[in-house]
């Protein structure tokens, strides 16, 4: 998956980094996209399924191991994974029978640096 | 206002810093926590609110100083407000006629640090 394809690259450019948003106000625009990412991270099971994920080996999980400890159905598990590969936070292979889910490194990336705020606190 | 109100904060204990998501995964009490603060940011208005506040000298703002560049009311303005409010990013002082919002910087150094994975990087 090409980083092109995540919606938050689209936040600044020409560079994949994000300005802090105590830096710079955020765009109308920009904040539209992000606002699609942040709705995506704003259910408890998908941030725990992008929790769990992110704590396999190499980032990545067989979605036969992602519903394990969760209390909703295989399909409700399987729409949530869809929500936050759309939301550019994972991307997806099938290998076989399976579909493997991976974090994607970048879009968490950005969205820390987006919110860090230590960035100026060194000049306060 | 205390870190004790930060709604974060109950994502661990006793500390108050939260731990990357990449390392250890949430619990599903602090995923319905972490929710409903990335719900609060998941929309483009309140996402802009928060952008201006925190790039005011002080990251501090008037509420007669937050309508400007935004194509809602007033009432609307203040709704947002407050959600961002309740969810622990801003905290709000009034003095004389008028409302100060204030970001919470632990609020948002939290959420950061949890969508931080450059903290498993080095090892890789």
């Amino acid at each position: 998956m090409s980083k092109q394809e995540l919606p938050l690259v689209g936040v600044t450019a020409p560079s994949c980094e994000v300005t802090p948003m105590i830096r710079q106000p955020l765009t109308a625009d920009a904040a539209i996209e992000l606002a699609c990412v942040f709705k995506a991270l704003s259910d408890p099971v998908r941030l725990r399924l992008l929790s769990v994920v992110a704590g396999h080996a190499g980032r990545e999980a067989c979605v036969c191991d992602l519903s394990e400890g969760f209390d909703v159905s295989q399909p409700t598990i399987s729409h949530h994974l869809k929500v936050l590969r759309e939301a550019g936070l994972l991307s997806s292979e099938r290998r076989g029978s399976w579909v493997y889910y991976r974090i994607e490194p970048a879009a968490l990336r950005q969205l820390s640096r987006l919110l860090d705020i230590t960035v100026s606190e060194a000049a306060r």
